[in-house]
């Protein structure tokens, strides 16, 4: 049994990865991450109604959605930008139309009733402001027909913030609980 | 008096740009065009907290900053991608953290109570999946204090649809003068 | 083919009704109204889970719903208030759950597909602030499996205000034919 | 120093009002209760507008706003009744606009800073249906200027489900903490 962790933070080791970490070691099954920032993924430009469809785009998006298509559950884990997911993890799901579009893929078909899970992590309020964002996550997982298992908010200000903060951490115990 | 339109479609002549064109064709002043997907945006580095702050960028974001600064009044236009702003528009929004920061932009200062518009087209049932997004632009726009004026949310499928649609246009009429 | 208007109102001839008066006159078929605020509606009591089920309540509120179930199409009119559907509407969509278990009413089979309208009207900002009701009206007919049509969100402060705005009133005329 | 416990439930020892009494069970000061249900509250008859103002009315509001406005904390606990509050709470807080217009009463002043929880309790994927109704609160607490210090969303199906939930009454532990 494997998860997946989708990291769309812009750097090493902030919060919102501190955040996954700890709710991956609860986890009962082998962690991969793909940390978005590390790859190249381009801007999509919408083909949907070209007769020939999409162009072939040379980048490393293709690889990782099959790393994603192959992981048994999913955390989409993103620091809240400006109240939503970060742009590299925007630009990874953008993507998404032109996947939906490989036969090959079956895209769809292996997402279907995939566990998925959100960690997001913000500022002030972030409880209330990070809310647009998880009614976006769960339409996403609704149109893809993923499970949307659970999700977490956490708040931090300063690199290394939420590793003082044990209330927060031990909230994540049963994460991957949730009837 | 000026109005700068920020176009976040990854295509030319997108139903999007067509309803942006509409309203804008009601607007009494001069208007200008910026489309996103002509420029090159690099995704954030976020160094906020970084002693040094952030590091130059090589790409075209500041001087679209500075386009953005000098507008009187800013529709932002985006197609609905997996019920959130474009890619091209998240990773443009993302960088102004790094713009905050610079203080000969003054850039907090002179976005506070610029006339904000938001024009959204999508798919079925975006009157109502689109709504997270107006939503986050409400955050955004309160963040920089910018006085959020009216949104549209149109409503397309195949590029051209819009076009057809004089129902559709014809309730920008009074775009801008929202009480 | 007949339309029901439900109104949450609790004065008379308010902007609320007013809107759905003029959306009404758009709609090629017969029209009724209901006025909750002349009718005795009592709070639930929550007995979901008593052995027994639900006590007989003596009040209007089964005539209602029956006036309800028989309509083609169903408009849900209602001032804005603290953010939320008025209490008069509320008491009355609460006590749904008590006629769930009527098995004669047959309730959820025959609200099934029946188009949903809203209109509500509000204050300042209501275009932003009234879209959490918005969105809770979305999860009510998603429950009951109703069609939700359309909605319109009209802005007005002082009694009368809504008559003399002919743009918001023009805005309803294709109230009926969204797509 | 005090806390009233608005609680808007429909029946006696529902899991709503289990979990505010496992909240204020980690209350550092006195805790007061207030049980919507065993009081006369009327719907408003909206005469914000009448030249001579609201009428009185009959019933115990005035004098429950009063112990409200004496409190130094106060939760809304209410289950989520068709994903918004009970009627019996939207009943109560919709009378706030008659509050509102009687100067002695000095209503906005003395809630001015009033720190303000949230406990709700619903049942299937109310973590995510539930969030329109904690956008709702945000909005009203705005209004009134209340501290909108944290908010508690509980799953439950059946009475007592959340007795027994040793990991969700847990979380409450530093429901007054939140920063």
């Amino acid at each position: 049994m494997s998860l997946l962790i989708i990291c769309g933070s812009s750097r090493n080791d902030g919060n919102t990865e501190t955040l996954a970490k700890a709710a991956a070691s609860f986890y009962p099954g082998d962690v991969e991450w793909m940390h978005l920032r590390n790859h190249r993924i381009h801007q999509i430009v919408d083909q949907r109604h070209e007769p020939r469809g999409f162009d072939p785009v040379d980048d490393d998006h293709r690889a990782l959605i099959e790393q994603m298509l192959r992981a048994d559950a999913v955390i989409f884990a993103t620091p809240v930008y400006w109240y939503g997911m970060s742009g590299h993890m925007k630009t990874f799901i953008d993507r998404w139309s032109q996947r939906l579009r490989e036969p090959d893929l079956k895209f769809k078909e292996r997402l279907k009733n995939k566990p998925a899970y959100v960690i997001i992590c913000g500022g002030e309020q972030v409880m209330l402001k990070g809310l647009p964002l998880i009614l976006q996550f769960r339409l996403i997982f609704e149109f893809v027909d993923m499970d949307f298992k659970n999700y977490f908010i956490g708040q931090a200000k300063r690199p290394g913030d939420i590793l003082k903060d044990t209330e927060q951490l031990s909230k994540l115990k049963d994460f991957f609980n949730r009837k």
